[in-house]
């Protein structure tokens, strides 16, 4: 039963957690926190990666949880700094790891604006600016693709992981009628997918999730270069369908994860528009590459796929997560889910489940993704990503040669953007087997990222360990790319003179 | 070919976008604007949704993408001004709308903490911080419901919807056991899935996203205040099963969406440990009412599911999204997902495998989502979750008293908590048939939330519209609900007049 005293007191206590004057308070403190630490790390006086192992890290944190002892005004500054001071610092220059920029700073405070309003989609009327922001970016990046306005659609989605897995749930759709009311019918040759061979693992698993299962992913054939073969392809294709299969899709990258590989988009469009396969694109980290005059080249054909991945936090330089799915023929958008939900979709307003992005995505209520990126081009101008991508993709050539005329590292590829597959092979390994060379390679990483020194990735290559790189920072320069060398140069003499590997 | 001087023109020109000193006068502006906007928007003087055709919207959206004529510095704060300008103002006391509430304001500063730095998971060491606030919550969440310590798993992920296709995959895999590798088999009589009635479109749509089929979607019935009936499933049940259907799960709610209502959850939780289904409940809404003394009765037997879906950005009142999916038994942790991605798992450090958040989650890449709540909750301390809850269910209940005392308006139910359907029924539609006065509901909710007066929604009840509010605003007063009934009044008077509907 209702306490009225009780609900007077609670209601008190939360005007006081609403405050907008104790919001100004923390905001200010907040730009300063973020600010002061940006310099430091641009100014590489921190570590990269601030490692901790896992357990303590938790415990560490559920103690802030219990620790409510003094004033909000006064630990609002630690706990920010906590949360600074135990990250991960992608703005450092020598943060050259995975396929996650260092974002523009500015884009998070955009981004803010909407988690601070909590401005969300779902229904337009919910989020009418963001819903449009949204709009207005889809139609931006369906015409740098190359399509024609109103002819295309798209939208926005929690990560290029779930950007695929719409593209591949709009193909199974489209390709098996039935399989949204009636589920995944298996009588038969079973539907597959085929798949570029160095594909994100999300294809596969968007597989697994929407029925068709795993074993239905069949690789493709790559070239020496780890591009798809389209004249393999093909043969594949004939094959497949000869015996009975229905091909759901056929997923390309641009580029594929392990050397930054893209693939021929066009002749593959080609393949498979003779056989009626629906073409998929994973151009979540390449799509931006459209910006670039120098760089737009990789991705002719792009225009030809029926369905697009972009993440533009990615190679947009955007904070996690806003990626888009494009469908060149708008007819596809409602296809992925063909539900309705009468009690959010209006009768009284019907024009409107076209602006009602629940229509078109896995998340009901989404948050105003594309804030970040509508913000930043508003106020820089598109000039802003082909620089980012010319200078990234530029800087991987650089790295390419500097390994090259290093005695004690090979490339294991010509870089076609910013990643970028090495070893480290000092004199002492020249000789070694295989498998002694590739522990070599991981042990080293893991030193170098446990040191804070540099954060870079690994990979296999030839079923071999590697070390990798993507230069998704502006900021890293030729200098620091020299002292990577060093490092592991450093670090890799330890290494050998240890026990391990 | 590489072309040095643009390179370091480029690279000029980056350095500017990122200089820390240009994000410390943007935040400081950043800041002030959003503290101004709360204030206004607190006070009642703005609109509550700033409607506008989402036509006009999007050109407008695109218009800013092209007008980069002054400096940064002098335009940032118009973008600002301009996504505020044009939002739903979600913190105004008489937004009392969606399932998605006004968040805690600082709760924005801790998120953006991690859009700002970009913090985000996949792997441990991309965010060790990120990774070990989130497991501490998780901790946290999974005892509130009654669990022990260590025997229990869960996750965050970008929603509820996102959040119920990963329990039911799991509960696929866990049923079906081939079905992640060979595919959903339909041979014989189909896989099921018994949903309560009232369940949210989410439930459905994840059927038919994971090759079950909506059509495999069954309702269960409700009794007289839509709450699943146990007895009812009980039959269900056995007759599905005599059947030969497999029942992967039943999922029931706490609570429903149309009018709050919650299910027995030990009652049905018995009915499925009798046929040894898996209990999947949706406590997206209802999982934060664990944190009040007074209305945690509401979940009895939660601690029984197999697996929950509980949104801290909807009843903790954070901004979207933050959704946890937790699992009973943490044997269960690795069942949706069982696939690897063995260049990102790495065999140099096996145990991280464990805390590596893509093994889990339907995102690969994903933001530091719960930044925002374990800032809250380390600010004020978990008594906060308690006060949300206990004020706004409170007020849904003074809410539901006024429509009683009131001649025009007819509750629709007792509420359980602060969502509360009823209509307005002047005495010119006493006896007007079921479909006008519906029609009256839904267009009488159009011109109100159009008017910026207030935001309420609407839901079907009996087939026939009616009005909904959530009040999910800790700063809505009982003034403000006198005054929605005073708004329905006018703008219902002059409808009746015009000739709609």
């Amino acid at each position: 039963m209702l306490n009225e005293p009780a609900l007077k007191i609670a209601q008190q206590r939360l005007r006081a957690v609403y405050d907008p004057q104790q919001f100004r308070a923390a905001a200010e403190q907040w730009g300063e926190l973020l600010a002061t630490h940006l310099e430091r790390v641009q100014q590489r006086e921190t570590r990269v990666l601030n490692w901790a192992e896992p357990v303590a890290n938790i415990a560490e944190a559920e103690r802030w949880l219990d620790g409510v002892s003094t004033e909000p005004s006064a630990r609002f500054a630690d706990i920010v700094r906590q949360m600074l001071d135990c990250g991960h610092n992608l703005h450092h220059p020598r943060y050259i790891g995975h396929q996650v920029p260092a974002p523009v700073p500015i884009a998070g405070l955009f981004d803010a604006v909407g988690s601070v309003t909590n401005q969300v989609m779902a229904i337009y009327e919910m989020g009418p600016w963001a819903t449009a922001v949204e709009r207005a970016l889809v139609n931006r990046l369906g015409e740098q693709i190359g399509w024609q306005r109103d002819s295309f659609a798209g939208l926005v989605t929690h990560g290029g992981s779930l950007g695929n897995l719409t593209g591949l749930l709009t193909a199974r759709n489209v390709a098996l009628g039935g399989s949204w009311e009636e589920g995944v019918a298996s009588d038969g040759a079973k539907p597959v997918i085929v798949v570029q061979g160095d594909a994100h693992y999300s294809l596969a698993r968007a597989a697994g999730v929407i029925g068709l299962g795993t074993k239905q992913v069949l690789r493709a054939s790559l070239d020496e270069r780890r591009k798809l073969d389209p004249q393999k392809l093909d043969e594949q294709l004939t094959d497949l369908i000869a015996r009975g299969h229905r091909v759901v899709a056929v997923a390309a990258c641009a580029c594929a994860t392990p050397i930054g590989a893209f693939d021929p988009l066009r002749d593959v469009a080609n393949v498979c528009r003779k056989h009626g396969v629906w073409m998929h694109v994973d151009a979540a980290h390449g799509g931006a590459a459209l910006f670039s005059r120098r760089y737009r080249h990789l991705l002719d054909g792009v225009d030809q796929a029926d369905s697009v991945v972009w993440d533009a936090h990615k190679m947009m330089f955007m904070p996690a997560l806003c990626a888009f799915v494009l469908y060149r023929d708008k007819q596809h958008r409602f296809e992925a889910f063909r539900q309705e939900a009468p009690y959010l979709f209006d009768p009284s307003a019907p024009g409107m489940a076209e602006y009602d992005s629940g229509m078109l995505t896995l998340e009901c209520t989404k948050r105003a993704a594309a804030y970040g990126l509508w913000g930043t081009w508003s106020l820089f101008g598109q000039q802003l990503f082909e620089d980012l991508v010319d200078v990234t993709f530029d800087l991987g050539r650089v790295f390419y040669e500097k390994l090259l005329a290093a005695e004690d590292f090979v490339p294991l590829h010509e870089p076609e953007c910013n990643i970028v597959a090495f070893r480290h092979v000092p004199t002492a390994l020249k000789s070694a087997p295989p498998e002694t060379l590739g522990a070599f390679q991981r042990e080293l990483r893991r030193r170098l990222i446990e040191s804070g020194r540099f954060y870079i990735v690994q990979t296999n290559h030839g079923g071999v360990g590697a070390l990798r790189v993507t230069i998704i920072n502006p900021l890293t320069t030729t200098d620091d790319l020299d002292e990577l060398l060093v490092a592991l140069r450093e670090l890799g003499a330890e290494l050998l003179k240890s026990d391990r590997p």
